[in-house]
């Protein structure tokens, strides 16, 4: 019999909509993908009363309760105390903790308070997860048949937690194994893939195939069930073979963290190099590529240029071209990805010059309109017009961030092909 | 004395985390604006049973429950059925919603299915509130003291109703007036924060005084209650006062987006121009300064030398200072933004130069030092030596990150002391 669990965020910010509670989306979906069934969410505020009576109530209702924030260092963080509280548990202060918090500090050059000294104080008991990347551990505690998890509330310091910790320690408690993997997806849109897929989708139970959007992605998850894990990776493996046959080339990777990702280790794996040249993108696309670690194997040159001043002068842009078809057009992208493949002496550079919004554009090209020009070293270059929409209040970051995406994609197409 | 509400989501998808809970966030916000307080969020799955235990206990502690989700047509949406229910009311098919929502199929061309006549079903004496966006109306009922707010779950159906109806209906329900408003403080950490302001924020009761921490940033939130929104202004203002008495310069603006906001407003309004010369961040700098619409008027060049060859090639940097003191060099950074400054003929130019792991560093020099330069225009260049983060996975994206606010924060500190 599956255990059930309940997500307790504690944080007023939470609670009056400063912060959309995202920790509870992702732990329920890492717990139901491990085979645990999330029935509740709660949040309430930093308010002992009423903490109090969500715990009773959660108690009451549910085997595992994973609380998320209230861990921190001031007067207002209190989850461990009214836990600790309700379980008659003592807190004591633990040197190891205590040894790791001033490290933290250490290694900063910053001054450690007195009231961090409350983070090292610890339920009797009580399982530690070392927090990597603050000063608020996480812990578990048991009371009989109920586990009570008490993780930090911001989430860079709670997913790795999760991930690496509270997964593994939570692992015994179900009994079949659910594993999931990701098909990327990118250049259609997920209705089409749905269209598509409608059979593959619809027939299969066990692996179930669901799609998620993301920036302009789409990602299918595939999950199957099974008493082990190497059973469930071979549904899997058949599922994707399926999807493989219908979508081809539209299928990025499997598992890749990102199309930059994808891309960087193609480069690197070839021992080619790349350069981007950005007008609106107005640095993205380097800043997404050098997000994946090693990237600096294949690239060494960003040109992020604004002005059409900084066009001419760091990538050779004609003064004419310029004048004649402006700076948003097919022939100013040809420029600028020529410019950058000659000036940085690399073999594959892709530009970017566009209208992201909210003001800008005109008749012809209006706001979401982007020029990409992908330039290889002996072989000329070429454009690509893309018309992004989105709605206006998000307009500017969503065409930003869909033109890298689609100038790392053709840079891929363009290497997957010279070098089959 | 003011109403106490709850978000009350239902909705499996939600539970599951396949969608997170935005709702919750937004109606909160609204509601707190409007003098409500909400004091919890309740999240459960399309399961009759949770749902009416979970309306069992929002009745016993909350005065106005709103819900959202389980408005639609299909069998699992039920949300309308067991409020009734529990309130001992009635369902009637209303004609004048089931003409709107024959409307609403016949506009858009599509044919209404037999379970969409399941959306015109009423409780008796409920208010309705029209859907403009979809054929899932909201309800409110009452019972004594109680109030039951039924939402539909897609925030672009949601949102409207809640603005344009739900909140004129709850208006008369509450007395008095609150108002936020965020102190953007950068450079110092939320406990030493709030030990200097310790006396400040314990002893006042109104306006409330609550720190947020958020991407290395901390932001302290006051909020004011009173009769009047001006009264709740003076309230506010005056806290601010002395919240600015205590910390000063670390103080970068009121309600501000961002630090790069800041900025880029201050180099507009004296008419200056910044460049940007970037290593270890890859291109971000640029990338978050032109995420500010407008920033074309103060930013024309950024360079992004992630390569020792580009930054001799681009920013002119010694090859003999590279050899001497390595990439990662105060030096190195002086002579970037220097370079940076001579090459765009701006007024100012930041440099950042680092290891921003997960490999890379020396003994000196660990994984996660960066070293700013900041160069000004007839005033020479200086440096500031950054340690930031500590740990693995997401180290990269973090020392990034605070490295690019540094440069911004450093950016400020210069233009606002030159230009007093």
């Amino acid at each position: 019999m599956s255990k059930t669990a309940e997500i307790f965020c504690i944080g007023t910010e939470v609670l009056i909509g400063d912060i959309t509670n995202t920790n509870a989306a992702y732990i329920s979906k890492r717990l139901s993908e491990s085979g645990i069934n999330v029935y509740y969410h709660t949040v309430c505020g930093d308010n002992p009363e009423r903490i109090k009576k969500c715990l009773d109530i959660a108690f009451e209702r549910s085997d595992i309760i994973v609380t998320t924030g209230g861990l921190g260092p001031t007067y207002d963080d209190i989850t461990k105390e009214i836990v600790s509280l309700k379980l008659g548990l003592e807190l004591y202060e633990d040197k190891e903790v205590l040894l790791r918090i001033c490290e933290f500090f250490k290694k900063r050059g910053r001054t450690m308070t007195e009231n961090n000294k409350k983070q090292a104080l610890i339920p009797k008991g009580a399982v530690i997860f070392e927090n990597l990347y603050g000063t608020a551990d996480g812990i578990a505690v048991k009371n009989g048949e109920k586990t009570v998890i008490m993780l930090p509330g911001p989430p860079r310091e709670m997913i790795p937690m999760l991930e690496n910790s509270v997964l593994p320690y939570l692992k015994g408690m179900c009994d079949h194994v659910l594993v999931s993997s990701n098909v990327n997806i990118f250049g259609i849109g997920e209705a089409q893939v749905e269209n598509l897929l409608h059979d593959v989708m619809k027939s299969s139970e066990n692996p179930t195939v669901a799609p998620y959007v993301d920036g302009g992605e789409v990602r299918l998850r595939v999950t199957a069930s099974a008493q082990t894990e190497s059973a469930a990776k071979d549904l899997i493996t058949d599922m994707q073979k399926k999807i493989s046959d219908v979508l081809g080339n539209y299928i990025y990777g499997i598992d890749v963290p990102s199309i930059e990702y994808r891309l960087a280790h193609e480069l690197l794996s070839r021992n080619k190099k790349i350069s981007f040249a950005e007008s609106c993108t107005g640095g993205l696309i380097s800043k997404r590529f050098t997000d994946v670690p090693g990237s600096s194997g294949a690239f060494g040159y960003g040109f992020v240029t604004y002005a059409n001043e900084a066009k001419e002068k760091l990538l050779g842009v004609n003064a004419k071209t310029l004048e004649k078809y402006g700076a948003v057009s097919e022939q100013v992208a040809c420029e600028m990805a020529s410019g950058a493949l000659e000036k940085s002496e690399s073999d594959i550079a892709v530009s970017a010059t566009g209208f992201a919004g909210p003001s800008g554009g005109t008749n012809d090209n209006p706001v979401g309109t982007v020029y990409l020009g992908i330039a290889v070293k002996g072989k000329g270059v070429k454009s690509m017009r893309l018309t992004l929409g989105g709605h206006k209040v998000v307009q500017r970051e969503y065409v930003r961030a869909l033109a890298a995406s689609n100038a790392f994609k053709a840079a891929l197409d363009e290497l997957l092909t010279l070098h089959k």
